[in-house]
């Protein structure tokens, strides 16, 4: 499907772009972009809704940024984005590294885009904070998918802290939908923190594992496996095919003796190969099922709506801590008392109570 | 074991004591505790570090009362005992309501109990707030093991949040400790805060579940299983021994397919009877091989300073969010913001911005 696009495309792609979200000239890196023209808001959102990714990406760059006059013009756009940004599916699809993530948002995303859907792959990796992006930020990746009519592709966003770049993830997955992308992938790299806030803006879960001689789960942290609404044991072709099949009957058990999720929902586990295109559109297929199941029981709706306010409460509870640690006296006393808490000589009680006494009473 | 003293202690308990810690006369509920000797903080220190109970009791009275003046003095007493509470295994054992929790912690406890550990039994139960005492609090629950020479239960703090009843927990084991208790066993009620707070006080953390038909789960949370570094299938006696030991087999092939633990450990699965005393000093000994293990990789010690630090920030952070929703304009606004969130006509990071500048220029 799509082989002549998917081998004409790459030889554009190789002048010089940094990803593939970035194959429009007006959004080129280096001296070119300084040249980008300057929007208004009613431009960019005018824009955002008629679905010009032009002005999608550069939108999403307003929200990466971190100076304030961008920042008022980014939340402006995402406030007047928001109510037209429902009615989309959000998909975290996580897995370790070397578990097949790239082919497989690849071989997924082609499936869904060629059958007309809309899609939105991002990403959440503090991580390439370091690396200007250690996933989605290859251009070797996902050549195909990236340059696909009905997909967008946009690496994750390269500043600081995880909160920030869940944050700026977030905000992008708003503007996405609101410029008609109907199904949105977030991708993670598998080492705990990204999942928990993955997990927190998604309505369903993907795990992704390669079989072999029982070390599936190398790499993938402990607790992974319970937020999952669905396995995929990747790569179940050639001779890997029968452990595939075996890992999957296992993890299928296992995951039999767990509690429910919280939907109600039992996870399943199913098998793909991206090479040979097998499994793929069963796995839309079984993400559709869940779709159609919470939306009866009134559960999609509510966990978006409770997402929302735990959001809330989460970026407060992010900026009350920034706002403490950044003090100047905490910062002075806190090294001390973590010494002292260590060798066991003040309580945890205590130690908070000090820092706080310190912080009220500046 | 222990049988005759078993059956002559209840009758004494029922002379309208409510719980197995006052069956000393000076801690007598009613009237009579208003005539309790107050004692000096050094009093309450050398009584603590010499093994009196009467004075342990009334030192915790001191850590869960809401009085601003025992709050100072019971401080005192913690950073006292501080020095004195090493050397001791804490774990926590939790179990949904059935699993056979206060069975299986009065067996397991006599079992201590009698080859000369101390035991001191704690709780950790925000619901008992308002029963004062769902769990431990029952007179009738651990009768024998409630007047063993070597053992002290103390029920659930019966103060409001999870944070203020884990505080209490937590201060209270370090007292127990001090006291000469070498074995503190938390309880847990299975519903999912609990079991957080109490992973965070404990070394070895102990799932009960119940075998039958597929529902050893009914009652536990998603997520609760991944924190336990053994599970164990109580009742595996009469006509329930063969379903037990089918799950013992499937629960322990299921975790056999999860990550290891943080310490390395990979999580047992076992069986017992507490009413045939069966499997009982097999769980004692997988606890020694636990604690053997983390302490000759030096997880032990270090997961414990690792506590004592992660609980400071905790305690911090409780405090930040504490002092902002209390604030009068935070109060006022935020069911507003919450209402628009719900609609979906504001983001979850203008509305926490929002309500934090309404915080921080009040």
């Amino acid at each position: 499907m799509e082989e002549k696009e998917g081998n004409k495309i790459p030889l554009k792609i190789q002048k010089g772009i940094t990803h593939p979200s970035n194959i429009n000239p007006v959004v080129m890196t280096g001296s070119i972009r300084k040249k980008r023209k300057k929007y208004s808001v009613d431009e960019f959102v005018k824009g955002i809704l008629s679905g010009n990714r032009t002005i999608l990406s550069q939108s999403i760059t307003m929200i990466e940024s971190s100076l304030p006059e961008h920042y008022d013009i980014a939340q402006e756009i995402i406030e007047r984005c928001l109510p037209h940004s429902s009615g989309s599916v959000r998909i975290a699809i996580t897995g370790a590294p070397g578990a097949g993530k790239s082919t497989f948002i690849e071989s997924f995303g082609l499936n869904l885009a060629d059958s007309g859907k809309k899609i939105a792959v991002l990403a959440i990796d503090p991580s390439s904070t370091n690396t200007r992006g250690s996933i989605l930020g290859d251009k070797t990746r996902m050549e195909r998918l990236g340059v696909h009519q009905n997909a967008f592709i946009r690496p994750s966003p390269s500043d600081g802290t995880l909160g920030g770049v869940a944050r700026k993830t977030r905000e992008s997955i708003i503007l996405c939908e609101a410029a008609g992308f109907d199904t949105v992938l977030v991708e993670t790299v598998g080492v705990g923190q990204s999942e928990i806030a993955a997990r927190s803006m998604v309505d369903f879960f993907l795990l992704l594992m390669l079989a072999g001689s029982g070390d599936e789960i190398q790499g993938i942290k402990r607790g992974i496996i319970e937020m999952a609404d669905t396995i995929v044991i990747t790569k179940a072709d050639g001779q890997n095919k029968i452990a595939a099949e075996n890992a999957r009957i296992t993890f299928q058990n296992a995951l039999n003796l767990f509690p429910a999720t919280h939907s109600g929902w039992k996870p399943l586990v199913l098998t793909c190969s991206a090479y040979e295109g097998k499994g793929i559109s069963e796995i839309w297929k079984v993400i559709g099922n869940y779709i159609n199941y919470t939306g009866t029981t009134g559960y999609f709706e509510e966990l978006r709506k409770q997402q929302a306010v735990i959001r809330m409460h989460d970026t407060i509870t992010d900026h009350l801590r920034s706002s403490f640690y950044n003090h100047d006296k905490v910062k002075a006393l806190l090294p001390v008392l973590e010494k002292e808490l260590y060798s066991g000589t003040v309580t945890s009680y205590k130690a908070a109570l000090n820092l706080l006494n310190k912080y009220f009473n500046e």
